[in-house]
């Protein structure tokens, strides 16, 4: 059986969550207290050298980092993630946009209001937060103002990526209001078979 | 014929015409300045509306974003890039660990140094990539101590997207010396038929 080393709160383990939930994969979910540092103990080092969750975890033991090439490996086959060629670098260009461009901002900004209280000497990181987070929500909405999910071959793991983040991003500040082509997305991805909520959200 | 539109000083440019050399594949470079904003003009923006560089565009005018997601697009199908999926998703973990742990910290202290010529108001922001660039090297330090490349498959898009950077981490003031691993490493990757080094490094 996959195990999934997670904690329900990070957005990037829901992504991984919202896959297995789709594609109807049992796993098992060990929990992992990123505010307590279990990701940084010699233990789960030897599992993941960079110190991070989700980690998924095969049933002969190895192992997988990284939300994005995790949702790969779940969906490879799949038509979450389309083999033709072409089909296939798109939806890897925005889950590298997404690890790039979004989630340094979008998540992080959330992170330090939600998770460390919006402590006074991260203000200042938070506020530069700000520009680029909305940048990256206009790329988006000018995508979905023309199509309904990131990629032309449907719902794919690129819409999961980036629906984890940005379905919370309010609790980073960031006023989505603004983005009405991006609130329609949320909506349509939220009524795709078998979708699951956020635990931690 | 594909055309590549970058920019010779950057690392994540240099990556695609590495893998264009390395697979024999004829381009056409479309030079985009980047000090002077040209990514961001409203011609280039109706390409990439992330407004970002590589960006490659196919024989029939469809474009495709992001540094390593052009890697796999142009790896597909090769060795470069294992078709069997826990090896294929073991260099996307590679990738992705180059974009978000790797990349903002290396990278962007040479662009600051090197570029930018280290202005006095992005000093602190220089001293920040330190540690977190210094973590990063470790990482691939304990990979490389125990493999010849990143991945088992051998040589992969993953050493190509970690060698473009990395080989030229000095220039943002980091000392590759206290990291024999990725010394011999660095060898190998130039070792590799069809190496070709970067043009503006």
């Amino acid at each position: 059986m996959l195990t999934l080393h997670g904690d329900h709160r990070s957005g990037n383990c829901y992504k991984i969550e919202l896959a297995l939930a789709q594609l109807g994969l049992d796993y098992r979910f060990v929990d992992v207290d990123i505010l307590r540092g279990q990701s940084r103990t010699p233990e789960f080092l030897v599992l993941n050298a960079n110190g991070k969750i989700p980690l998924l975890q095969l049933a002969d033991g190895r192992c997988l980092a990284e939300s994005n090439a995790i949702l790969c490996y779940l969906a490879d086959g799949t038509p979450l993630w389309p083999a033709e060629r072409y089909a296939r670098a798109q939806v890897l260009q925005w889950l590298f946009f997404e690890q790039y461009s979004h989630e340094p901002y979008i998540a992080t900004a959330r992170f330090i209001v939600q998770y460390l209280g919006r402590p006074p000497e991260r203000a200042v990181d938070l506020a530069a937060k700000m520009a680029p987070g909305r940048r990256a929500l206009a790329v988006m909405e000018q995508q979905l103002a023309v199509q309904p999910f990131f990629c032309d071959a449907g719902y794919t793991i690129a819409d999961i990526a980036l629906y984890a983040y940005t379905h919370v991003a309010d609790e980073g500040d960031f006023d989505l209001s603004a983005y009405p082509a991006i609130g329609a997305w949320l909506q349509r991805v939220r009524e795709q078979p078998g979708h699951v909520a956020m635990i931690g959200g």
